[in-house]
């Protein structure tokens, strides 16, 4: 049965144009049928530039501004594309909602629609990045700022689930991210969440380390969605700085221009690590249906790629799973 | 008056030989007295590489393994070269005190023998790094891995004096890490910590994220020791990787060879941002009396860079101006 999707066409920087000709990549790429949510003249238009397109298009009267506050937007916008996305899913219209908008909105429209899976007292938000070793899931990377260790043994547990279902990892090996390889290390909630961590049939390797998070040590990486937060966006900003700095050197004379020149492939292939938008999209785990939530700045090759990710999480039944795991 | 450093002879995973080195360098370099404290014969077999080199030594029996537990340590280590350092530290037999070994028992070891400054309810670990717009510190990066809102406050008092001390940086700008730039963002600790930092006297700018850290954004960077020695081994882990797939490319073929022979210096400056020796030693702050810690890997020059910092900071009489300030 081919899985049908509803994307938020009016979120993230560049929509409708990049969400619109995202899904138009992911209809002709994957068996996958789109639906597009949001103000439908502006995605008609949009739509006008691909006509051998066959995307469907429901209206959504709202748009949630990447700056308003959940709280506020929860009530007044009722009628926004995050809202009537996610309300196809829970009707069953749909198998999986997409969005690069307001993230806070996402999640809460999202727990008040489609509600928790029992047993996962906090969803949270797993980020897939590429390492040398394969894909890896760090999760929380920020929806929950402040944690109790056993809602970082259901990170694991639904980590778990996620990469083995998503990605065909076997027993994903499952890392807590610390401050040393020791079980004594760590803060006071990391020492608690490692002993339920040992207990769990999980397959827990240990602390890990911040150095020990690009090289694809482990399968999952589990830490409250502070720590998570802080991590993903040190990383784009040592990407980008380095990104800058090497392009100002770059056209700093000609020789080293030549050399740049030669040496882009190999440049481009090394700044991988730091590159976030490949596996595209970030799953929120633990929710009584599958959304993807893409970064705000996503091209049209990033919402293709979370496009992709929600058509494997519907069609693994990864809601069915993490219910089982907890 | 020429400041007198205690140096850890026996400290670092390459004593003696590099911490030897890096005090013939900084004899050679600076106006500084080096005492090297640890087993006085391995210290004069080093010392007899470099013979014009005016360097006294203070033997001491003991030597403290890197991995032991600081708790064991501080009751059965008292002849220890780190023990002894302090000691000369405490008696006014000098004035710093610089060691890379083992750096929980530095800590523990300088809480004891030097005592905390009044008003300061917890010393913590600050790194200098560079950023494109001059060096900035990082504090707390692992003494406190569970902190109180004020603890982050007094960490942000003292760093602003050591920064305005030490790097002459006229009223530093203070950032809190967090989730977002807004008031709201952040775990329950970061936003009661912003409530103290926005009443008080020091140049408090607000929240900053991870992505702001390596620009140079503020001078100052406060957050707790979890947080901080997570983002500390990241930078390190991302480095780490980009060099070896780097390096791993540049070898792939005599074109890219070749190229990466003439952008090597291009590269390395690029790379700066990653390395975190160059301003070489964590100052330890909060205690009475200066104490440096180094890396574990410190090279002959870290350990130069780490006694100039040490002597920076005697000079400047940091644990006065600290204590005025609290």
């Amino acid at each position: 049965m081919t899985v049908r999707i509803a994307l938020d066409a009016m979120g993230g920087d560049h929509a409708p144009r990049e969400t619109v000709h995202g899904a138009v990549l992911a209809a002709r790429e994957f068996d996958v049928e789109i639906i597009l949510v949001g103000r439908q003249p502006e995605i008609v238009a949009e739509l006008a530039k691909h006509p051998d397109a066959r995307i469907s298009v429901v209206h959504a009267d709202q748009v949630v501004d990447m700056h308003e506050h959940a709280s506020d937007v929860v009530r007044a916008k009722k009628d926004s594309s995050i809202a009537v996305g996610l309300g196809l899913v829970s009707r069953g219209e749909a198998q999986a909602f997409v969005s690069a908008g307001n993230s806070g909105a996402v999640m809460a429209f999202s727990l008040f629609t489609l509600g928790r899976i029992k047993g996962i007292e906090r969803p949270a938000l797993g980020l897939i990045f590429g390492t040398p070793a394969g894909p890896c899931l760090l999760l929380d990377v920020g929806a929950n700022v402040d944690c109790k260790p056993q809602y970082l043994l259901q990170f694991a547990r639904m980590g778990s689930t996620y990469v083995e279902k998503v990605y065909g990892k076997k027993t994903p090996r499952v890392g807590l991210i610390s401050t040393g390889e020791e079980d004594t290390k760590g803060n006071q909630l990391v020492q608690e969440a490692h002993r339920l961590l040992k207990d769990d049939h999980v397959n827990f390797v240990g602390n890990i380390e911040g150095k020990d998070l690009p090289t694809g040590l482990v399968d999952v990486v589990v830490c409250d969605g502070f720590t998570g937060n802080v991590m993903l966006k040190l990383s784009e900003g040592l990407g980008s700085l380095l990104v800058a700095t090497l392009r100002k050197e770059l056209n700093s004379n000609l020789l080293y221009k030549l050399a740049g020149l030669v040496l882009m492939p190999a440049l481009r292939r090394a700044m991988k690590s730091f590159d976030y938008t490949e596996y595209g999209g970030v799953p929120l785990l633990g929710l009584n249906g599958v959304c993807i939530i893409g970064h705000g700045r996503s091209s049209a090759r990033a919402i293709k790629n979370a496009i992709r990710a929600a058509k494997l999480a519907a069609e693994q039944q990864i809601v069915q799973s993490i219910s089982e795991q907890v």
